[in-house]
């Protein structure tokens, strides 16, 4: 849905270069960090140029790498991991150039429902593989179901509980999907079985990992050795409902994570407490929230819960535009507070779970909430906003 | 926008009779009530028929009335306070019935600004006057500049600091609105100078009446007389955050009201801890929306604040439909508390405000609101909300 590929780029090294002094240098390639010499090895990767740079303070900001199951035939051409621009470019040039007819998405996460959507929109034939009953497996299976319903009926021919064997390739080139049910041929495939943190050069140069094999770093984003910090989706990040490490590879934390440990090499102060974990996405027209903890998160804590779920409109019912919305709602059986929400429905539904994200941060209980002032006028909410009544239903529960 | 005047009806008499078995009478007035002897008077208004009913509990729910300036001409033929459906279908009938060329609105409050767009969107040509320097006087004067850039925009005339004298008429049906400054040519005018609590019939029978004459509860719905009860439009609220008596005519927290009231003279225990200002509407394509304590009221309290306010984007800047959007915030001096947000701004704007209603109600300060996980994607939002912008903007001040 967008024209140009520069539109996608935030921030030139020109820019950094011209209006922040910055001097940002892209395809260099840091390959070792030397924490005794306080330097790092650099490659870069347009010339044939090695060399050492030494530092004062250093901070790991290498992101995240997709998931490479290793099953026969991964290497074959026509697999991607749309992890980068670089990624995504390619994969509209190959959609431009070589008209693949049909596609094969492993794995139903944001990544593959995503891209689902975008090749459905180009006009290629989209088989999606999930090994789970659901895709989006961010949400409970009952409210993934009705993203799994959006999802074939704009055409996407969805395989649930099927796990991915292999490739077969002919001179090298993705010829079919193979999975433990059936073959799939496929022109291209994308890989959208989530993503690990990049921490192998932290990890080499003996910086503690910790949840899911991200950097350990405290709550100003300072790795266990002095002076070398770490943010985004390399680090570490600490969830503020189940009070645990936690790992999620997102823009917003990145984004938060990287300001707090700017101020802190800049010789300020910031904290970063955490997060609650709050997702949205949008496939097709189904928009798609999470925040806090989900059932399998809180079976796995042996936390006591309830939780509701109900049915609404995103609008006063006789305004134009209204559209379903299911919103379900956790707590803490006996005391109230919430725990989580997640939404599924039609326009104007899934930033809805901002209120939640707030009442998570806050500590409320559901009972607080059910009075919550939330805004009302018929272009934009019934008079009892959705968010309201599911945590009245479970607030009758506690 | 909406076709059928029947999908505006919540519930209908026979609805309540058959499904609720609750017998609820229309054209029955009730002109008295006698407190002591537990009875009310009853008018019905399409036979002449007038007796006394008595009660074990009584719930007044009476509602407001538009505010009717003593002006000359203010009798006129084709002057409307929209506060009813009824009213709102006799405007739709001289709309659709006698062709009216030239509307007047009086005030740029919610109904001002919501009839205006209807009237243009109908083919009138629309003027407006309003007292103020702005339109939308529960937003600061910075704020409502911008719904009046956006009346103008679609060919309002807009006349501020303009004050009403009166009315021309000519053998009994209006044909002018006479202001301090000029005389609008108008066949019809709409009332939007506001309302207030229809509470007459609770001063004669002797119930106290607080803040602009509503009548006072408590957190039960419970007037000073026992077993009389008042809820909605009619009744006194309070404000959570100037921790004040509050009087606001809004449908969410009439509902929330009757809700409670309901609860308690059914024999159950629930209240409504009260409200802390949040209001939406939509001119247009301009969404508005406010919570909290605005300029004007913080300076009454005379209490210490700090400022700040932000333009940023409803979406992320490449992504199709993004559009401008002003968030203002207000916090304690000192502690920094949130105090109240305003918002104006295109599609996906408004409801944005339930973020700052949350932290209201929790009592959260800006500095903490700076890192909440609120939810990102492309299609919603951009990677920092612009309610976060705008707290963190405030944070820094503090």
């Amino acid at each position: 849905v967008v024209d140009h590929v520069e539109s996608l780029v935030a921030v030139t090294p020109e820019t950094f270069r011209k209006e922040r002094n910055i001097d940002a240098r892209i395809l260099h390639e840091v390959t070792e960090i030397d924490l005794k010499g306080r330097r790092v090895h650099v490659r870069k990767l347009d010339a044939a140029k090695e060399w050492w740079e030494s530092f004062d303070q250093l901070l790991i900001a290498t992101g995240a790498l997709p998931i490479r199951p290793e099953v026969p035939g991964i290497d074959a051409q026509g697999i991607y991991g749309v992890n980068t621009l670089q990624s995504g470019i390619e994969v509209r040039q190959v959609v431009d150039q070589q008209g693949p007819k049909r596609a094969v998405i492993i794995g139903g996460g944001y990544i593959g429902l995503e891209m689902a959507e975008a090749l459905v929109r180009r006009g290629l034939e989209v088989s999606l593989v999930e090994r789970a009953p659901q895709v989006m497996v961010t949400l409970d299976p009952d409210m993934g179901a009705l993203v799994s319903e959006a999802l074939m009926a704009v055409g996407v021919a969805l395989y649930r509980e099927e796990s991915l064997q292999g490739f077969e390739a002919g001179k090298g080139r993705l010829q079919a999907v193979v999975t433990d049910k059936r073959t799939l041929p496929a022109d291209m495939v994308i890989l959208g079985m989530g993503v690990r943190p990049n921490a192998a050069l932290a990890a080499q140069a003996g910086i503690p990992l910790g949840e899911r094999g991200a950097i350990q770093v405290n709550e100003r984003q300072q790795t266990n050795v002095a002076s070398v910090w770490a943010a985004g989706d390399c680090a570490q990040s600490f969830h503020l409902v189940s009070r645990r490490p936690f790992y999620v590879a997102l823009a917003t934390v990145a984004n938060k994570q990287g300001h707090v440990a700017g101020i802190n090499i800049g010789g300020g102060s910031a904290a970063f407490p955490g997060v609650v974990g709050t997702a949205v996405s949008k496939i097709c027209d189904v928009e798609v929230a999470r925040t806090g903890l989900q059932e399998r998160e809180l079976k796995e804590l042996g936390w006591e819960y309830v939780s509701g779920k109900i049915e609404s409109s995103t609008r006063v019912g006789y305004y134009p535009g209204a559209g379903r919305i299911t919103v379900k709602a956790f707590a803490e059986k006996g005391g109230g507070r919430l725990l989580g929400g997640q939404i599924v429905g039609q326009e104007g539904a899934a930033k809805r779970i901002d209120i939640m994200a707030t009442a998570l941060h806050a500590g409320l209980t559901v009972q607080e909430m059910a009075n919550l002032d939330l805004s009302y006028a018929p272009p934009y909410s019934p008079v009892a906003d959705p968010v309201l009544v599911a945590v009245r239903k479970v607030a009758q529960l506690i």
